[in-house]
């Protein structure tokens, strides 16, 4: 492994930003070495028990098993001698929230500690849609889409080929994180190997319902959290494939607008010419938001946006360069953002119409005018721009277009005092963005070492998605980093999630390295 | 009633437009107060006779029972000596379509004939949304939103309120009118008033479902249904419950518009500020068909509208001056056309947006960029704009603002071809407008004759809404000519319908009065 360590793109990241004689330590190659080694001794061991986990449910809001799982996962680190206790939630009722697993591994004079964040609650099933039952977790020959067959566990020769796959819900998203990390301290147990730092493990169990009082458990624990970064070990590698690293989240604040017409449904024959239509009212408000290159026309919309650093735009530059393959795959002949990459274009503030309804389309369509039009639409943050302010700027220009905004349903009064009336309703849990500057000691520190178990690696400076670091960060006062390692086609939050097998075995190499850091 | 004749706007219209001496000829009010008499006198036998008929269960599409309206109906004419049968869909299966009723009164020398028309059948009904069953005819102390109460029939002293109402799907919509001509015959005979003109009679078991196969049994029977005018017997007069004419109808053409985004829906987060959203395009595209006072920027698109004539334009400055009170009714601080009245604006061809969707709203919205965004329009027509000429407008209009226009779902190499694509599909069963001119001499008749009987009257050169009356006159050669009867709020097409009894009244009385014009 260490031959490529130098080679492809982390060798032109590596001039920048890698510390100086690049590469990771050996304990950290060693770590993986030994985590690869203990996995091809005991694949089918290994499977089984994942597969134990996996058949536990775990929809966030059936809150009877996954507490099931939560003890389960307790009762798998209490095995090897993890120091594990559960978190619950302050002045709750244990039938209504779920508690966060904590694990710690104290490293006696040991300089740093690490905590390791994942969850793992998974989303809603139906299990009507699922090829097979979500909580029967199924090893295939290879992607179901493209004909993956059932194959019997354990297979007849022993063998398992990793490009097979587990079908299950959270086999992706995220079981397969917190399994990881335990099964990495095995192969370390085993091959003798050392921890340098504290080790601290931090798993949710309520993530995928917004991460609902995790700032409750945060703050009640905060010196026990203590430490000097946290590995968000959560989400999907890089579309080609490549060990990715994250060093931010874009913040989130989502905002539903409504705008009306009539107090009722009219003819649009008896009242078409005269009766305004809350439709195209809307239409011209979203219209008037975005130039037709997906540039945002709010007022100060991109202002105060904290620019990008060298390393940043480096590393961008250095990412896949797979534009061309996207739209393709997408079916687009032309993308905003003025020729701009999409690499780059994750990294601005963005104002996205996530849906919009007036009256009925298609068959159900009636001869109306309709008496409301409403839209729903997501504002991503990044850093500089905070989620109370990029509000109130879309509130501004709704002004400016001539509305009077209020944040609830307006009586008759106001519709008759008002020609335009826009409700707007900001959600709540929005959050800001997040970004660790990549050139911090401790971020070299993990890039090197991941770098070091798989390359070339790619290093993105945010997500485009976004995940509450910033509660996290405000809470623990400490940088995030994320580790996504699951393979980016697993079907997430979606019917038949699953898991490469090679993706899991990857994650243990790569967080067997990660828990020898010094 | 003859007091009243030349009071209010009837006046001022009769002026320009009502035949020298102004007023209706004797014997129409004569048969006016004959029916009125008669009336008076069978109050409970009438009522009974049309409890009746509106047991029968009539929605279009239950085609066995609306069968057996149309031979009860058959069978109601036939006890009144006129000459009926049933008018089947030439080669067609009886157990696949409806008749018509067909009835004739002849008259040896008479110089005229008068078609009138009115349809037996109804709309859907979900009976679980009535308060009483739609096909157990009730009658109410007044309007049920009002405090209207249920009535034993017959009423324990006999005496029925003109304001009480019969609550029962096409109580209003349109049996009322079926009825009242049926009824109207036998006020007649029972004055031994005459009839001066041939009497046809023309009903449609099929308007609610847009006048299926109404074409073909017309065209089978252009002899049959030869005459000198056509009376559209159908729909509600003015909201001020004055009696109203209407001498033409607007046409209208459906259209929907899809635009086309990813493939798939996409990642918000990911793709966000990348992959163009077209809910985003779609909402551009709408707002450019229209600028903020309703008026259409479609090129050409008010090109080629027939201009009013002076005639058509003192009647509409005649009409109520009721939009303080409908903006009021409707909570509308203001409205479209640049000050214009209602009246005046439905003389204009519009374009209206019936309905859009792209992705979810409320609870439902998910954190995406939609894949395809879709609005249902309805293009209303006046004299001079065709359907089809309409919809190359717009068409041209889409293409102006950089679109590829299709009529059927994109394919890929479509969709990687063109940054802007919208499928634009013109729904089948678009007509066009139609107008009587309000001073031909049968319709300066038609007014006399009715004002004889109730007024002022509201004379209105257009309805706003579309009935397909180019067909007819297509098909037979004949003027039309509209004359609603029923109360505006009789919740037409929606559940609880009704007719006022005072409505059912006057009905009687206005239709003797045309059945025995000359």
């Amino acid at each position: 492994m260490k031959a490529t360590v130098a080679a492809g793109l982390i060798a032109a990241m590596a001039a920048v930003w890698l510390p100086a004689g690049g590469g990771a330590a050996a304990a950290e190659n060693e770590a993986a070495q030994a985590a690869r080694t203990w996995r091809q001794q005991h694949e089918r061991a290994i499977l089984e028990e994942y597969i134990e986990l996996l058949r536990i449910p775990n929809v966030s809001r059936d809150r009877v098993n996954v507490r099931r799982n939560a003890e389960h996962i307790l009762k798998m680190m209490e095995r090897r001698g993890i120091a594990a206790r559960l978190l619950e939630v302050p002045d709750a009722s244990p039938t209504e929230t779920v508690p966060a697993v904590y694990g710690e591994i104290a490293t006696p004079g040991a300089a740093h500690t690490y905590v390791f964040y994942a969850h793992y609650d998974g989303q809603p099933v139906d299990p009507k849609e699922w090829a097979t039952p979500p909580f029967e977790p199924t090893l295939r020959s290879g992607r179901l889409d493209k004909g993956g067959q059932v194959v019997a566990f354990p297979p007849a020769d022993g063998r398992f080929d990793p490009e097979w796959r587990i079908y299950a819900r959270a086999a992706s998203d995220d079981k397969a994180q917190v399994f990881a990390l335990i099964t990495a301290v095995d192969a370390l147990r085993a091959a003798g190997l050392k921890h340098r730092a504290n080790i601290k493990f931090i798993f949710e169990g309520a993530e995928e319902i917004e991460s609902e009082n995790l700032d409750k458990i945060l703050r009640a624990n905060q010196a026990l959290l203590k430490g000097d970064l946290l590995l968000i070990c959560d989400g999907p590698e890089n579309s080609t494939g490549r060990q990715t690293i994250m060093f931010g989240a874009r913040g989130i604040q989502k905002l539903d607008i409504t705008v009306y017409g009539p107090n009722r449904e009219l003819h649009s024959g008896h009242y078409g010419n005269w009766a305004p239509n809350p439709a195209l009212m809307l239409a011209s408000l979203l219209a008037s938001m975005k130039d037709a290159n997906g540039r945002v026309l709010v007022k100060n919309f991109y202002d105060g946006v904290v620019p990008l650093s060298e390393i940043e735009l480096k590393a961008i530059a250095d990412m896949p360069q797979n534009d061309a393959e996207l739209k393709r795959e997408f079916g687009l002949a032309a993308t905003d953002g003025d020729g701009k990459r999409l690499a780059e274009l994750i990294n601005q503030p963005s104002l996205n119409i996530r849906g919009f309804a007036a009256g009925k389309t298609g068959e159900q369509a009636a001869n109306v005018i309709p008496s409301t039009a409403t839209a729903a639409l997501d504002l991503r943050l990044v850093k500089g721009v905070t989620h109370e302010g990029q509000v109130a700027r879309v509130v501004e220009h709704i002004k400016a277009q001539g509305y009077v905004v209020t944040s609830s349903e307006p009586d008759e009064a106001t519709r008759l005092a008002h020609p335009r009336i826009a409700k707007v309703v900001a959600e709540a849990g929005g959050y800001n963005a997040v970004r660790t500057p990549m050139d911090l000691p401790i971020a070299r520190k993990v890039v090197a070492t991941v770098a070091g178990v798989r390359s070339p690696i790619v290093a993105q400076p945010t997500s485009g998605g976004s995940v509450p670091l910033d509660m996290i960060e405000d809470i623990l006062k400490v940088p995030t980093i994320s580790i996504p390692l699951v393979n980016y086609d697993n079907n997430q939050h979606a019917k038949n999630e699953n898991i490469r097998l090679q993706n899991l075995w990857n994650a243990f190499e790569v967080q067997a390295a990660l828990l020898v850091m010094d």
